[in-house]
């Protein structure tokens, strides 16, 4: 049940086609690529923890899933949240599904995190109760395999695959799934927030393991993470970026989010502009979802647009 | 492009099995019944005029499709809306996607909409320009035909198809649908607004004309439409509706909405509870989709609950 649909995209940019993969339409728990990372997660461990514990941003996607994924699964959640709660009286954004669970949450400082997992894990354990911690994002091995079997799922070797690079496991798998196929295809990260070496270092973590497991020959040059379109970090956005998001959706039809989508596309716009892509060639846009982050996103006034 | 994904349905109601025909998760303008509809009657035309004129309630899907449809495909859209425009900054709902295209909107009351129209289509005559007419919500026999085509889709035949059922062209045809196949399949309606007597005259206004063009013996007994889970009329939800969704988008995994899939789902578990549908019944569940109407959707506070 994880195959996402791999549509056409009119963009009319460069004399190029493109392709978009369509994660966010995945049926379960309302899409994006931590279904893909949080299933394979879970789908891995030898049995069914009694209780998962994982952490995230107020908004994360990721803290979405968990907690839909447990609910269906009949185990108990416990999320460690930091940033600023949404106290928002409209039913919008993750915080709506996470809280139609049962969810335990704990909203902390970004310091805090670390201690409290540990002490909730403490808790549960001393209940007897199994626990497994997924790391925030799903930044795992596992996580990273789930989009290395992702690309099996395309149609044809594209020769650029471009998506929003985050936490690094997405960007990881992509890529070793694209070594592991011998395809050619330059895949490239535009990075939501991060930093060229901070994020290209979070990716090579997971990437140079993953080329060890699968016998490809690693090189950290292949980790392509383009930070000039990061709109000044994460969950950060101005007016030109939502006036972009306004634009693509109503020439494509597909919906876009200041978080994760809208800032990836808005590189590849830059990347083809600037004919860092050259024409006619086969691009495919990874679509990783975002659309409950654009719900709960608010209008922004620039004054210099 | 326009087939949505079948999927299993984890409600354990009544020892009955259930499916669930994601229609919200149609690839194209944010899913949802009304692509299906204005697909199919924007296809039927000879040739695509240059303009479309259609109308729908501030927060309408229909309108959202025909703005976005009209966008990508390059022809004007004109939309009449009643009801409160939302004002709200955040960036939700079917508002921001309409605005995110050139669309013409007058905000109207109920009584002024079909002179606004007229006005409307007198003015891009004027200009010498094609003017194609949609009715509101896609109620027309094109409309309908659009889910005769879908019931195609279906991987079997089920015992029951629920649905919400609003202006009557996808009840219509999917009452068709099922009747041109010879299955037996009850197609039950779940009103999301209007009273039976009403729903039943304009379901049957198109499947009457339906039966006659495809040769199937009409008995307008065959349209069942029930009123009496619509919570007080369109768009109108209480505290019990809010709570019912989340319980079961947290079982699910699927998202629910006020408006419509909600009010669907919440009457058929009452006609499971009451087993007006028996045990071991094969159970089709037809999400129309929403999801933006529960992100644009407030708190409700209920004493009563």
């Amino acid at each position: 049940m994880l195959n996402s649909p791999e549509c056409s995209f009119n963009l009319s940019l460069n004399d190029c086609t493109f392709k978009i993969k369509r994660d966010d339409l995945l049926p379960d728990f309302m899409g994006g690529n931590k279904v893909r990372k949080n299933s394979y997660i879970l789908n891995s461990l030898p049995c069914l923890p009694d209780v998962i514990i994982t952490n995230g941003g107020a908004e994360s996607n990721h803290a979405r899933v968990c907690a839909l994924m447990a609910a269906r699964l009949g185990i108990k959640c416990h999320l460690v949240l930091h940033g600023e709660e949404d106290k928002s009286d409209y039913l919008h954004g993750n915080k709506f599904f996470i809280e139609s669970t049962n969810t335990e949450i704990n909203y902390v400082n970004s310091h805090e995190i670390a201690r409290t997992i540990e002490i909730a894990e403490k808790k549960y354990k001393s209940r007897d109760l199994d626990v497994f911690v997924i790391p925030g994002g799903g930044h795992s091995l596992d996580g990273a395999r789930a989009y290395i079997a992702a690309v099996d799922e395309l149609a044809e070797e594209p020769d650029y695959i471009i998506f929003p690079s985050g936490t690094g496991a997405t960007h990881a798998g992509l890529l070793a799934g694209v070594k592991k196929k011998n395809w050619k295809t330059q895949v490239i990260g535009i990075s939501i927030a991060r930093q060229a070496e901070r994020g290209v270092a979070a990716i090579d973590e997971l990437y140079a393991p993953l080329c060890a497991e699968l016998n490809i020959q690693h090189n950290v040059d292949d980790v392509i993470f383009l930070d000039e379109f990061t709109f000044g970090g994460y969950a950060k956005y101005n007016a030109e970026l939502i006036k972009f998001i306004r634009e693509l959706t109503s020439q494509t039809g597909v919906p876009f989010d200041p978080v994760y989508s809208g800032k990836a596309l808005y590189g590849l716009t830059q990347l083809l502009e600037q004919s860092k892509i050259p024409a006619k060639s086969k691009v495919l846009f990874w679509h990783t979802g975002g659309l409950l982050n654009l719900q709960s996103a608010r209008k922004v006034y620039d004054t210099n647009i």
